[in-house]
C-alpha cells in the first residue's frame, strides 16, 4: 500500500520504519515543512521520497499525520478534502477534542480516525526514530463510532503492524486522563529543570551533586517546546485542573514541613508509595505481553 | 580491618558488600535496630554476624554509620564515646549542617570524618543493597579541617574501594545543593505520584495512558518515607526555599498557560531545555570515569 506521512519526526519516522518493515507499506512518501527534516528523512532512509502535500495526498492508500497538534487542526480537513475516496487518514495527535471538533461535520470524516498511540522519548526530529518505539504500548482511538469499518480495519492493521494495543475512548475522557497522567509530568519536569538552573547558575555543582533521581526526573525537561506549547494549549483546561491540585499538594506539603509535622509527612509519601503498585504493574504488563509475543513467535 | 555497619539497609548493605569484596574489610560486623533487617544481612551474607551496640563498637577499626539522619544526630555522640582511640568513624547522612553541629564540641570529633556518598535507588533495606552502587558517584566531605589526617586517610581507603570520587564542602553549602538537586526532586515526584493517585482512582486509565515519560518522574516517590521524613525536616530551611521557587515557576507558567501566551510558554520550555546540557554532562562524566578505570586496569 501507498503510505504517504506528514511529519518527518520521531512519531512519524518511528512509523514509517516500522510499516515498511511490517511489509506493509510498499512506498513511502514523505511531506515536511521543515526542508532540512525531509532531506535526511530521505537520506536516513525512513521515506522513499518527498512530494509536495498535493500530490502526496492524491495517490496515497494510507496517510498519515504526526504534526504538532495546532497544525493538525489546520490541515486535517484540507487533507480529508484532497485523498480519494477509498483513502484512510490517521491522526497521531496528543490531544483528541479539539482535532475531532476540528473535522466533526467534514463529508470525508469517516475515512478519519482520530488516534493517540502513547509513546516518545524526550528527543525530536527524523534522527529520533526508530523501529520499536511503540511496541507493547497503548493506543487510544477516540469517536471510533464515527470512522467507518473500512477505515477502523485499515487502521487496526497499521496499528498492530506496530505492536500497539487499542482501546477505545472518548474524546474528552482521554484528554482529561492525559492531562494527568502524560501532560502534568511534562509540566512539572520542565520547571523542575528551570528552578535548578535558576539557583545553580554554577553548573559545577549540578554536575557533582546530582544523582540519577535528578536524572530521571528532569528527563522530560529535554523535551520539544514547538511540540509540547501547542499541546498544553490545546488541553488548557484539564491540565490547568491538574496543575492546580499538583500545586495545591505542593503547598500542603510545604505547610507540614514548616510546622515540622513528621508525622504528616510521613503519610503523605507513604500513600504516595501506592505508586509503587501501579508501576510494578506497568513493567509486568510489558513484560507479560513480550512473553506473550514470544510465545507467539515460537508457535 | 574491623569493620562494623550501622543500619543494614540499601547504603550500609552496599557499602558492607563493597568493602569486603576489596578486601579492606576482615571482618564485618552489623548493627540494626530492626531485628528482621539484621537477621537478612547476615542471611545474605552482608555482614558476618550482629553485635549490641557496645560489643560491635569496641574492637572496630572503621564504623561506618548509615541510618536515618534523625537517628544520626541522636547516636554519634555515643558511638565516638564507645570506639578505640584509633578507630575511624564515617558517617554517610544526607544532610550535614546538624549532624556537624551535633558533635562540634565532642573530645573526639577528629576522629569522625562527615561524609555523603551520593547515590541510591528508590529501594530500601537490605535486599536492596548491591555491589557497584556507589561506583564513580560523588562523595562529599564536610568540615574536612576537623577531622584528623589518620581519619581523612583511612576513610579515604573506604570511599576509593567504593569507586567514589571525592570532593569537599562547607557543610551549609552542601545541605543547600543538595535541597535543589535531590531533595526536591523527591518531593515534586512523591507529589506528582500523590496527584495522579488522587484523582485516577479507578487505576485502569494510569495503567494504559501511562508512558516511558511518567514511570520516570513518579519514581522516586517510591522512596522511603522513613528516610526521607527526617532529611526534609533537617533540610527545612533550603528544602522550603527551593520548594517555593518551584511552586513559583509553576504558577508563572500556569498564569501564562491560561492567557495562551504559546510564545512565553515556548520561551520557559526552551530554556528548560538547557539542562539538556547538563545531564548529557552527567553521562558522558560517567562514561569517561568508566573508560578511565579500564584504561587503569589494562596498566
Amino acid at each position: 500500500m501507498k503510505v504517504t506521512v506528514i511529519g518527518l519526526g520521531l512519531i512519524g519516522g518511528s512509523i514509517a520504519i516500522d510499516l515498511r518493515k511490517a511489509g506493509l507499506a510498499t512506498e513511502l512518501v514523505g511531506v515536511d515543512l521543515n526542508a532540512e527534516h525531509a532531506r535526511k528523512a530521505v537520506e536516513l532512509g525512513l521515506v522513499d521520497k518527498i512530494q509536495t502535500e498535493d500530490k502526496a495526498l492524491h495517490q496515497a492508500d494510507i496517510v498519515i499525520l504526526a504534526i504538532p497538534v495546532n497544525a493538525m487542526c489546520q490541515l486535517l480537513p484540507a487533507v480529508l478534502d484532497a485523498v480519494k475516496s477509498t483513502a484512510v487518514v490517521i491522526d497521531a495527535g496528543s490531544t483528541k477534542s479539539l482535532i475531532c471538533r476540528a473535522v466533526a461535520n467534514h463529508p470525508k470524516r469517516e475515512q478519519l480516525v482520530a488516534a493517540h498511540p502513547i509513546a516518545g522519548t524526550e528527543n525530536s526530529g527524523p534522527e529520533a526514530a526508530f523501529s520499536g518505539l511503540f511496541k507493547n504500548k497503548t493506543n487510544i482511538i477516540c469517536e471510533k463510532e464515527k470512522s467507518s469499518d473500512h477505515s477502523l480495519e485499515v487502521s487496526m492493521r497499521v496499528f498492530n503492524a506496530l505492536g500497539l494495543h487499542t482501546i477505545f475512548m472518548e474524546a474528552e475522557e482521554h484528554d482529561k486522563h492525559v492531562a494527568y497522567v502524560s501532560h502534568l509530568s511534562h509540566v512539572s519536569s520542565f520547571l523542575l529543570g528551570q528552578t535548578v538552573l535558576d539557583i545553580e547558575k554554577d553548573e559545577k555543582n549540578i554536575f557533582a551533586l546530582a544523582g540519577s533521581g535528578f536524572a530521571s526526573t528532569v528527563r522530560l525537561a529535554k523535551s520539544s517546546p514547538e511540540m509540547w506549547a501547542p499541546i498544553f494549549e490545546q488541553n488548557l483546561e484539564y491540565l490547568s485542573q491538574a496543575l492546580l491540585e499538583y500545586i495545591m499538594h505542593l503547598q500542603r506539603f510545604h505547610y507540614h514541613l514548616m510546622k515540622r509535622d513528621t508525622k504528616e509527612l510521613n503519610r503523605i509519601m507513604s500513600s504516595a508509595n501506592e505508586i509503587r503498585r501501579v508501576l510494578d504493574g506497568i513493567e509486568l504488563k510489558t513484560k507479560s505481553q513480550s512473553e506473550e509475543q514470544s510465545v507467539e513467535k515460537q508457535k
